[in-house]
This record gives structure tokens, C-alpha cells and sequence, in this order.
């Protein structure tokens, strides 16, 4: 049975979510995957010791780089940890 | 269909736009590119915490250095992030 | 005689646990390790000297990274010491 | 048509300035170019976000280090960045 | 003659002792040694030039990390010296 | 002509000045060079933005590190820019 | 004739001296030479610009680390700069 990580400092749990999408023929094509935080760490200490709070909340989609993260695995599912001042942005339509 | 990115900390989401030139002899040459910046991040943190405000604004034209960024694709459109500070300054007419 | 070890600033004694585990045919299986906080320092010290404390207790269940730990032998017991900035998160059923 | 470049932060564009020179035949000969500084950044900022201003103005003639600096090309000509922390001193007569 | 040593700031004078030991059919073994603080500097100094108190007092028995270290040698006995903050923690029975 | 260089920031116009030497025997010996300082910069900025003065005069006689410093020319002259740092100390009688 | 050093910053300048020993039978052997300081600079400048006193004083005899330190020949003699961090304590009867 999967476990429920709570992250540490300024530590952010994605997911990647494939969502279904269609053509104009109807066949369904993975769209690129969009990611989804799933838990977000308290924040990073400044020089005084004192939290940083994170810039993002729960839910969130985002833009990653292409490279970083730690891959975690979680019972049966796969996330991955990035630090939240290396997420580019948060993505909206 | 493309979404909208907000940059994180002082990231600058920078598109590049070819102008039309004309030679002499009224034919369109392809100018140098200028940038365009789409978006702006907050800014960063200084060492409190307290966010530093970017020192840009959406619409600005700026030179940006040959080597850095990173390269984005939101929808079918290509775009680049950069640090406010890497950025060498605005360009006026 | 195994001896308590006190940990120094951030670090964190973290002990190794193999929970027993059963298959459907009931057969125990090792289950991936867990690994439980045994004692924890009592934090780094900020840029004035003061004591940052460490944002976990004695008994927490962690995530680790892959890398890293030092390893430490109390007696016949094998342990890891860890800082608390490089522990991953909190693991909560 | 030459556009004006407002530098960011410390940066300072600097234009090399051949002086015509003489000999004592009156043959005239490339003196080793000074520099003249064409437009300054408002300053770097410190770690509280504010600006340090920058100890140069517009038209200083200064000395510049062998290695460093920037080429960027604005219209036909051509000049240099440097941050103000890299200039040498300033050249009086 | 020995001389006796005054650590600086927050560096740490380490004896190497090692104690008697007994197998269960009486023949002595050389236990792995321990390490007891024979002479602890003041302590570092943080950014404003206070002195850090070390966390550390003479006497106290100590886990060091398997690298680093000074050797030192005062009249015929043999030392090393460590700052304090890679001292790994304090033993206790 | 040369012209007068003012150091920026904390650096010291240095010249090197062969004093004339006699043997015992009064025959004229190069002794090794001492060094004058021509001209001091105002310092160094602290992280604050102000300025923390340079610790020499011009005129001081100093012993400089065997490696470091820029060689610059002004007209026929030749002379050595340190950071004043880099200086190991003052000389005098 | 030897000038006299007055040494920057956290600078010490070291003389080593060789103290007549001798053995049981009354035959002088060089001992491992001890060291004393000649002259102490000021002391660093913290981040604020402040002189951080440094903690030794002349005539203090010292333990050096094996490797570092500035060779310094003032007139005949010869000395030896170190920076007061990297001096590892003092030594006393």
C-alpha cells in the first residue's frame, strides 16, 4: 500500500498526469504529459533559520526542466521531488 | 492549443520576432531578430525571503546574451526563459 | 556493548527496519526497508551561531536519498548519519 | 537604424575611441585607443535588493582589462559590455 | 617535553585510547579505540567576528569521521586535531 | 603624454623603484626593488552597497605577493594594479 | 639592512627558531624548531567592513600547519606570513 510522503524544506511531490486527447479523426494521441503537484514541503530555511514559503500550492501544473528531480516510487505509483526554485512556472489556459 | 506560462522567481519568458525589413530595392530582407518579453516571473528572494521585483515588464525589448536560456514550447509557438539578470539590457529607438 | 551516539548539529542517526511481510500465499517476503530516526541533533547553527532546529523527531519514518550517509557501527548494530537537509520527507500511512 | 541600449544592473557600454595622433614629422598614427563610456546600468543590487550605484558616468574615459567585457553590435557599430566592478579606474589627463 | 597546545577557534584536540578488552574466555582483544577531547578551542568566529562557542568540553568521548583530521605530534605522543563541526557526535554508555 | 590613473574600487597603483645601492667597496648594486604606491582606490564595497576604505596612503612603501596583479602602461611608464587585499604588508625603516 | 614588516589584514609574520638541546650524554641535537611571532596585522574585516582582532599576539609561539604559508626575506633573515585562521593553536609549558 502506497505511503503519503510529506516533502521536506522547499521540496515539491510532482506526478505525471497523460491526459487523453483526441485528433480530428478521433483517434486519441498522448498529449506531452502535464504534471500535477501532489505534496508541497513547508519551504526552505533563509539565513535566520526562519521557512521561505513555497510559491506553489497543491494542484498546481507546472513546467519542469528537462533535467534534475529525484525519482521516487511510492507503492505502486511513480512521482518525482524537485526543489521549488527550479520549476520554471506554473502553466494556465 | 497553447497554454499561458507564469515564470517562477525572476524567470523572463522571451519570444523572438523577425520583423519585415526592406532593402533599397524593396525587397524583404530578414532583420536580425529583436526579443519581446511575454512574461515575467515575481522576482527572486533576496536572502530574508522578501521577493526582489524584476526589473522588466511585459512588452520590453531586450538584448539578451549568446549563450543561456532555456528553450520552452508552449502549444505550436517557441519561447525562451531567462534569469533577469542574465538579460544586457533594453533596447529604444 | 553497543554505545548511544549523540549526533552533532543537523545530524540524524537513522536506523534501517525490515518489517515482516506476506505474500498471498503466505509466504514473508522482505519488504523495501523502512528506515525509523533513532536520534536526531539538535540542529545547525545559522550565520550568528544560534541553533536551527531539525525539523524532524526521534521514531519519524523517512524517505532517503540514494546517495549519500555515513555509515556508523554502535556495537553490533549498523546505522547511517544523515543531515537533516538531505532527508527527503516524511513517510505517513 | 541604430537603436539605443539601455544597460541592466552594472553592466556599461563602452565605445572604443581611436584619437587621430601625430609624430614629430607630422605623420599621424593610431594611438592605442581609449574608451569612452556611452551608457551606464543604474547598478548591481545588493543582497537587500537594493541598488548599488554605479561609481561611473556617461563619458568617462577609463581603463579596461585585457580579457572580459562583452561585444554586442548595435546598428554599424560596434561595443563593449563590462560590469563596473571590472574597469580598472577612470584616465584624466 | 610535551608542550601543551591551545586549539584555535573552534578546532579540537583528539587522543586516540585504547582500552583493555576481554573475550568471554578471558584473552584480551584491542577494542576498536575510542576518542577523548584533551583540548577544545574557543570556537569560530560567525560573521560579525563573535566567537561560536564549541559544543564540545574536554573529556568528552567522541565519533570521528572515518577521513580528515591533522596529525599532531607534541613531545612523543601523537594527536590529531578536528574542527568541531565534523565531529560526527559524542558516545555515551 | 601619460595620463593620471584613478584605481576604482579597492585597487592600488603600484610602481616599482630601484633605489641606487653601494658594496662596501662602493661599487653600485641593483638592490631588489621596493615599491611605492602611485594611487589608491576609494575600497571595496561592503554587501551593503558601502564603502570600506583602503588601508593604505599614497606613498607607502609595500611588499607585494610574488604572483598577481596588472601590468598596465600609462605613456612611457609601467606600472602594477593589486587588489589592496592582495598587499602582505607595509614597509618601513 | 633588514626593514621592518608590519603585516595586512589577518597576516602573522613567523620566525622559526631553533633552540640549543641536549641529549642524555650532553651532545646538542637540533630539536624540531619552534615558531614565534614576529609581528601580527590588525586582523580581517568582516562583512560590515569591521577589523576582526586577530587572537594572537607577539611573542606568542605557535603550531603551524605543514603546507601553506608565504616564504618573506627581509634583509638577511628569513620569515614566513600565514593568516590567522590557519595557524592550528599555541603552544605553552
Amino acid at each position: 500500500m502506497a505511503k503519503r510522503l510529506l516533502p521536506t524544506l522547499n521540496r515539491i511531490l510532482i506526478e505525471k498526469i497523460v491526459p487523453p486527447s483526441k485528433t480530428n479523426a478521433g483517434i486519441l494521441l498522448p498529449e506531452k504529459s502535464s504534471k500535477a503537484m501532489v505534496a508541497v514541503g513547508p519551504g526552505a530555511r533563509d539565513k535566520d533559520g526562519k521557512t521561505i514559503p513555497v510559491c506553489f500550492k497543491e494542484g498546481d501544473t507546472v513546467l519542469l526542466p528537462d533535467y534534475g528531480g529525484t525519482q521516487v516510487k511510492l507503492g505502486e505509483k511513480e512521482y518525482h521531488l524537485y526543489r521549488d526554485e527550479d520549476i520554471l512556472g506554473t502553466l494556465h489556459d
